[in-house]
């Protein structure tokens, strides 16, 4: 993988592509070797490429990133056409379709957009759908294969899946399929989950292996078969076996959020949830409604950042407020209840805590979250959480947000 | 610089390693010219560290990250003693301390660790204050230095910081100071700033180069000087000249951000916010909950997701809602006046609208929001916007909320 672009040098953007494509790459079965990053310099660009293509292997795929815009410093095809010796090409089609472009957009296209039509001699064209850049698929000598991508990621992305991967499909490069699912795990560190689950990590194919990101644990179980189906069929026990042991921990599987999780459950069930923020300030309403459809579900709620707001609004007594202050337990519960006769729903969900870097006491340090959950049978509970308050402020927020979605998922089952 | 780890090419992880470290080099004045990710195997390591040691220049300087670790397969400092023929030598003085970070935890130190204490002879130790895998700093041959740094970014950019930037200003590899600021603004595009500041994008000694994200337009000017405050003085015209030109579309600079810029105005006033939210769904409050101190100006407010929270906290008229919609100039504008009266602030913001993917029409397509604003004199006004709603749901929703920290913004001035 070459990724060209002095902004890569410069540490202007994150190489996002170089992930994308591995990760691609490793699921296709495909090794992957080394990935260089270089400016837009044609001579460092060359130095590049001979070495890859001169690097071992039997067959060779090179995928470049960048430096296939209009500007003069986009400089990869005509460096490539000038190391491998062929002429530029106008392709009249290519010209006509980034004209087009342009018009649909209401504009003209600028004389400088002209040298995206010029291809290599012998290269094919690599359609780009969303932009103006479009790429090749390239064999200029035998048993090397080069393929060009725009930089801009989505684009990049879509030239990938729709022609990039049914033409190695198609020429053979993609004799195994690796099929990995990840099961994601809330209220469970790594360490202890991995403890857990051991027996499962030493195994060969599929293999499993814990992660660890944003306050969440997973295992990944990869396996590598003939299809999809039979990757399928051997995945299927190894994740009923780790369910059946890990129990409610697992909360769900490859794209499930706890608040997509969430929302199924309460659809399933028909049942509303409402909302009372202090230290998140909104934030648990916005996970909740990071889900297409959750107005079948979320009524809404009180952000009751200011304490006037927990009594006029929540109806939290201020002789409570005063004694046990803000953070506590009696509070989160008060709180959601409030919210929950407030806006009529089934259930409500609070927080309440210290989220820092100031407010903290010795008492009651930054990090001290409580979190209440108003029932439909009228039952009010609250959880104590102590996130590691040294991680910062947005950390304490998003457990304190994503540790209430896992309260309520917990009481729905 | 070269990245060492199996795990990059496999696309488990971001690179972001390189990109700190390309940032870091950029503002010191090194040139840097490629990048290589290799895996975990001495072969292709030493494969790729001859290429670099061998590519021309007068003095070099490898960066290395990764593959220090305790494990059989971090193998970067074996595979650089091997390949410039130094032998192995262990420090009794790191053995201790990698000990007693150990028992600092509790815990007893594997057998495994105990190689994290053997360097490559000659080698000067990069110590590492928060991990227990040292670098070093080694000249193998002249006009050659080494550097390497575990994987782990924090343990990475705090040996950087502390022991690898002042050996290479004592050495003399840092001859110049680059300082950058980033002007920021919002309610203007990137291409139009860019017009409107052409002559500015043509001068050399400070640079300024415009850049686009998530919704907003910045301005980079940077300058090469041979101190910070010589640097700082020849800035400080150009923004001021960029600032005079740009007026209130300029909302900030450097860590600035909406949410920060309207808390100061809030305070300079002494005022105070509420928020009503729809679409956004308690976005717009986390925003202005991300500022520390935020309680002495934000009270908080109403997530009115459903209608009936419009109705009944908010008191929107249900006949308004049901001639207008709740996508309407006039629901936003009831959506405001009725938080700033629940919640007796000086100011309000609402927010209304069709964050997709489902729910838009012909009238009211995808992307179509309505922001309300009620002023501390009584007066209510409100914006409407059409964001791109193809580019989805999490898009119209951020650009709602910035777009309403933005109104109370120019409001406040």
């Amino acid at each position: 993988m070459i990724c060209v672009g002095t902004e890569l040098l410069l540490g202007d953007i994150l190489n996002s592509n170089a992930q994308f494509l591995a990760q691609e790459l490793a699921a296709l079965g495909i090794a992957h070797y080394y990935q260089t990053v270089v400016g837009d310099n044609p001579a460092r660009i060359q130095q590049v490429v001979t070495l890859a293509a001169e690097r071992s292997g039997d067959a060779k795929l090179l995928l470049f990133t960048g430096g296939l815009g209009p500007t003069p410093d986009d400089l990869t095809i005509e460096t490539l056409a000038d190391l491998f010796g062929a002429p530029l090409v106008e392709h009249a089609d290519l010209l006509a379709d980034i004209e087009a472009k342009f018009t649909a957009r209401g504009r003209t296209m600028p004389p400088s957009n002209r040298k995206q039509a010029l291809l290599p001699e012998g290269a094919m064209v690599l359609p780009n759908p969303q932009g103006t850049a479009p790429g090749i698929i390239w064999s200029p000598r035998p048993s090397l294969t080069l393929m060009t991508f725009p930089g801009v990621p989505r684009e990049m992305q879509a030239m990938w899946r729709e022609t990039a991967v049914p033409y190695l499909r198609a020429r053979g490069w993609v004799t195994t399929t690796i099929v990995s699912r990840m099961l994601r795990f809330w209220g469970i560190s790594e360490s202890a989950l991995a403890e857990q689950v051991a027996p499962y990590l030493s195994q060969g194919n599929p293999t499993v292996a814990p992660y660890a990101s944003k306050g969440e644990a997973k295992l990944r179980i990869s396996v590598r078969a003939d299809s999809t189906a039979a990757a399928l069929a051997q995945i299927e026990p190894v994740e009923a076996g780790i369910r059946a042991l890990m129990k409610d921990n697992c909360y769900g599987a490859d794209d499930d959020t706890l608040a997509s999780v969430v929302g199924d459950l309460l659809l399933q069930r028909q049942q509303t949830v409402a909302v009372a923020e202090s230290c998140t300030g909104g934030g648990l309403g916005q996970l909740l409604t990071d889900i297409a459809g959750s107005s079948a579900y979320f009524y809404g709620g009180v952000i009751a950042y200011d304490n006037r707001v927990k009594v006029n609004l929540l109806k939290v007594e201020a002789a409570v407020l005063d004694t046990q202050g803000a953070v506590s337990a009696i509070v989160a519960e008060q709180m959601a209840l409030g919210a929950k006769v407030l806006l009529h729903t089934d259930w409500a969900l609070s927080i309440t805590g210290i989220a820092g870097p100031g407010g903290g006491s010795p008492d009651k340090p930054v990090g001290l979250v409580y979190i209440g959950l108003a029932a439909p049978s009228g039952e009010v509970v609250s959880y104590r959480h102590e996130f590691s308050g040294y991680r910062g402020r947005d950390w304490v927020r998003q457990l304190s947000a994503l540790s209430a979605l896992d309260a309520l998922r917990r009481n729905l089952l």
